[in-house]
């Protein structure tokens, strides 16, 4: 090495092994998340891919080759217990997230799962209750409340921009389920929290708690119009499918303020509807994920002749846009803000909340998420408007 | 005159004496419709401005000599009885929607009248069994459905391009109540079709039913956001509002599907807010009044790597926005549908009904229209999913 | 008629006797424009649709009774003779502008012609000249700057609210020459105003103009891309072109701006795309014509992280979208904007001239703007820039 | 470790040292994507953050902790001299890129280097000569046109499927200089690539070749509005300004076709409208980076009243898109497109071109871009159409 140069980057910050279990979607955005948030923000730890588990060991070997893990193991619970793991990363299976998530709190650690924690609120209520009896740091993946316009949303709404919230409309619609040869998969299994609402509707129920409060009574119906699937890709057998391909909702919120929320994965032609707009008494906002970097505002009293709503672009007055880039309307993308919730995720393990958006939506709120849908899905056999049966905040 | 010039546009179709009573925002519209609507259309019969009513004479001469109404008088009765009244056009306030119709059935003459017929349904099904009786041609203005652009939805939906229609979104969003200083009047009236289900709710209501076809059960919510208002513009006193500003509700439809309707009238910085999506199992429409040029058309197969919606543009393509325009894009505005009405109607009393379009919506639509109104305000009022009661079709 | 009926809309007022040459979209249009504009506007004269020539007396009788004219010619001599006619409006081919504006002046009346007034720059300076040496009051129908949007749009720069303008980009785009099977037509005709520039670069060089004031220099280039076409519908015979399809040109303007002018009539998809974006100092504003009733607006100093263009949709506050409606959002159409052209038409023939907007853009405004058409032509022929040759104002 | 566990992700696969010289916005985007790529792609060589320079040790130290590189130095000569290092990437200032790069290839090795090459197009081409004489891979950095989006629109034109291409409008556009109290900086030094012509027309230039091909001849216009700016922020005195805020220029293309191209630096309201619409004789493609996940379509031969634009949005379908997300509509980000361009430099480096795309835009591709950066300068200088003196190809 010359003399005049030095060896610079060798932190001294603590290093968080993450041991990831899964290895699919989520997984690889996982992955590229650990990847790059410490070259976007200045973190107090610095998470180092250690080890994923998959179902078995080849598949395991291949996923931490693919994302970068140092190594690899067939047995989750074998991930649990190595002592260089220090934060479980949940990214398998649905139906497995409440066994390992109950396991890796029975070993003191801190847990990043993805959505959803269980395929019913009081399963995923003994989750809450462990993890929290424990002091365990949790979170859970809603990716899309992590982007700087929907915190610019947030903001607005708190801040009174637009008065008093009266109304809201929320949508997330997809097609990836239109086509009826579209096979069963975990998706259409009601014990691996299957159908729409559980799929999607938590995403926008998820924005509708963060953004309006909480959600006290629903009226829901949920339609399965797809009656029969293919067992299996490509095979001429089919099976019942027991769970809902679109699901509409009337939603009244503590504020007072009432609204609609519908999950579709039949709506030919959307790739990612996922949709809000919110009225007040002094103004709107409305956004799609469509449009992921814009918001339109709408404030009563502008000037005559010169009313109308504002395309507001995310840039650098955004936080945390600015680490992504210095220049206005250079656009994020989607899995940028799945490196948000790890940045979040990161300041929380190393116990320097950021302004209380560290470790959340934690585990609680994932619950009270599922207490949306469990109400919306018993409204539906019911045809009776159904209370949240959640502590209310 | 020079020889070689001759008089060539002495009509010798017949005319058809208008008597209309109202001179307010419709009153106008209708009237701009009969001034243009033979310049656009070879129609059989010729629509002549001859009688306007308002609450007094000085109003009515004023609104006449606006108009262009030839004569004038204070006295609707007068207009009914007059002998050269061909048809009674009913702009008047709502109140006396149902009173001067049922005056001008009993005197055998056909009725124009703007939504909506009655308060209510029961008073609207008089008035449908009063017209059917007398074998009186009847139409009322619903404005949107005489879009081209509507009509297109509507045959690429009975086409069966998008397959079977399986949901739809609705909602009608304006402004012009978010004021809380906005006063008292026929708006807020129970007694007069007042609240926002009743005055935008009814326009995605036939909008809903003309795409998507009756509706048989709903489950709504009314909500009032300003409960006291000024009991006159400006004035310091207030009175309690006993209608709706914001009304939300869950449908189903008898083809299966099932959607939300939405009406505001406090949407702020929404003017014209009338939109729909319609999902189908081969596809999507969606349209928004504030382009109502356009339609957002998806239909699955298309090739790999360039599927997406097209919007189509308003052209000659699209019946009848020809006679307006032979070039495509150059667009129609609001009151160029007034005109495709008036256009029906006249068809309709010419005896030549265009394919079995003219004179429709008639009373008996209306009527369903206004039962699925009620039917929303009754669920609102016991919180249960309730059957609309009409005949169903 | 009864005892409390009054004749009522005898209006007192003078009427004008139109005589109108021609009968094509633009004949259409303008006699749509004389039926509606007494039913929109108070105005002191009253056009009446007295005598349509054509090119011959058939043709000119089955027009009449379309458009709704009280008598017919084959000779428009005869019309500019005949006393009734107080009005010449030349709505027949573009050859026939010149010949019939001329005639109409020599016999001492107000003439509304269609645009251009003439194949080139020096004829219709010719027709300036006359018309003002005869003061007599002319008009040029170039449609669009009578949006009340570009109204505002203008408003908004002569007020300051972007600072001093500094870019203009402007387009006419459509698509309707797009199929090489096109045949010829009047439309590549040169002597007859043939040529993508002189049909649709007029539109974008009037608003030009209008929003921007004079242009002072111009270098263009004229392309040809489909060299032969058939000489007649159909026909296998085709015949070399010697117009332009595509021309685009640089613009400098007497206030120090400078910007870019596009025309097209082979842009496939475009039907309607008359688009400009104007920046200023202090702001920015953005049309399209696809959005009629639209306009972006930027001004900078908003708050931070609330940036962004507002989308101004036209309303009563707009004025005169207020007489069409007086409801904002619920939008114009082409044919309105035709009614307000002759609107300001018949308040300059009353003597009461609208703000100085009456009775513009006169002859001598199109002949300026013909002076930009031919300077951006006589640019494209040398390769060199080209003074616009008009009294620069 | 566990003995169901076993080491994973030891690449065997070879590490390429990378040594960059800068810290700024680029120099950011860059060490993010050397992070990232190899999540996102099974790459032959595996990058290593290795040495950074800066301009002195401090800065340098600072940044290599920011940005993750092992090793700093105040000296890019010895960063060059470095064995371990593999690749020269440049991200330091304009007036640096020469010397830097013309050093790398002097020692033998490969340079990544951010626009601009170089301040004129002769300085330029010593770079291309040194590089091809030196048998040196080199990369240059127009970020761009790494958008899967903008890949398939060129995939588009060259599958003809908008038949041959007859006209091209680019534009980008930003606001960034629009404040006269923006200071003088590199941006505005003659010497350093400064004026938005180079900083921000050499983008569009980019995309006009990748989609168009070679451009043959130019007509520009090159306008400074703010002719003094602060010498320093903050600073009262001024000093004039010898660049471009605004510039305009009309070109040819080799196939034939003309368009426009338009730079401005003080387009208020706009922060990333780097757009394009190209025309061909069979269709049209519509784009803007505002919304840098769509393409519009339009191709002829629709259905009778089903003619439209597609709105395509960036999906799976559309390589290397699904590298990032295997769902499509969920957009990629700025950054991305930096990745995937380090993508291909990698691939490049590894001997495995791919699909011909790998190290480009190269040097003679970035000189070919100056050279057209270049003419429209001197054609603004002469006012005559200058030809664009490359190889054309």
């Amino acid at each position: 090495m010359d003399s005049d140069q030095t060896p610079a980057a060798h932190s001294s910050r603590p290093e968080i092994g993450i041991g990831m279990v899964g290895s699919g979607f989520m997984g690889r955005s996982h992955a590229l998340a650990y990847r790059s948030v410490g070259g976007l923000f200045d973190l107090p730890v610095t998470p180092r891919c250690l080890l994923l588990a998959d179902m078995d060991m080849p598949s395991a070997e291949r996923a931490a080759r693919a994302l970068g893990f140092e190594r690899a193991t067939g047995d989750w619970q074998a991930l649990i217990d190595d002592p260089a793991v220090g934060l479980v990363d949940i990214t398998a299976p649905n139906k497995l997230h409440a066994p390992i998530a109950l396991a890796a709190i029975a070993a003191g650690k801190p847990v990043y799962c993805e959505k959803p924690l269980a395929p019913d609120a009081a399963q995923a209520f003994a989750m809450v209750e462990a993890a929290e009896a424990a002091g365990i740091i949790t979170m859970v993946g809603f990716n899309y409340l992590k982007n700087p316009i929907i915190t610019l949303a947030r903001d607005i709404i708190t801040g009174g921009e637009i008065g008093e919230v009266v109304s809201f409309r929320g949508i997330h619609a997809e097609d990836y389920m239109a086509d009826p040869s579209a096979p069963h998969s975990w998706r259409t299994d009601p014990g691996s929290g299957g159908g729409v609402l559980a799929d999607l509707g938590s995403h926008i129920v998820s924005l509708a708690r963060y953004l309006m409060g909480p959600i006290d009574r629903v009226q829901g119906r949920m339609n399965t119009v797809t009656r029969n699937r293919p067992t299996h890709p490509g095979s001429a057998e089919t099976r019942t499918v027991e769970v809902d391909d679109h699901t509409i909702a009337l939603a009244t919120f503590a504020n007072g303020a009432q609204g609609t929320i519908e999950a579709s994965w039949l709506a030919a032609g959307r790739t990612m509807q996922l949709a809000f707009e919110i009225t007040g008494t002094r103004g709107s906002i409305a956004f799609t994920q469509e449009r992921m970097n814009e918001l339109k505002l709408y404030v009563i009293g502008q000037k005559r002749g010169r009313r109308g709503f504002t395309t507001i672009t995310a840039g650098p007055e955004h936080d945390p846009y600015g680490a992504f880039c210095p220049a206005p309307g250079h656009q994020l993308g989607f899995n940028d803000m799945k490196t948000i919730e790890v940045r979040d995720l990161m300041m929380a393990l190393a116990g320097t909340p950021d302004g209380g958006r560290a470790a959340w939506p934690d585990f609680r709120e994932a619950w009270r998420i599922q207490c949306v849908i469990d109400s919306i899905a018993a409204s539906s056999a019911t045809g009776a408007w159904t209370s949240v049966e959640s502590d209310g905040l």
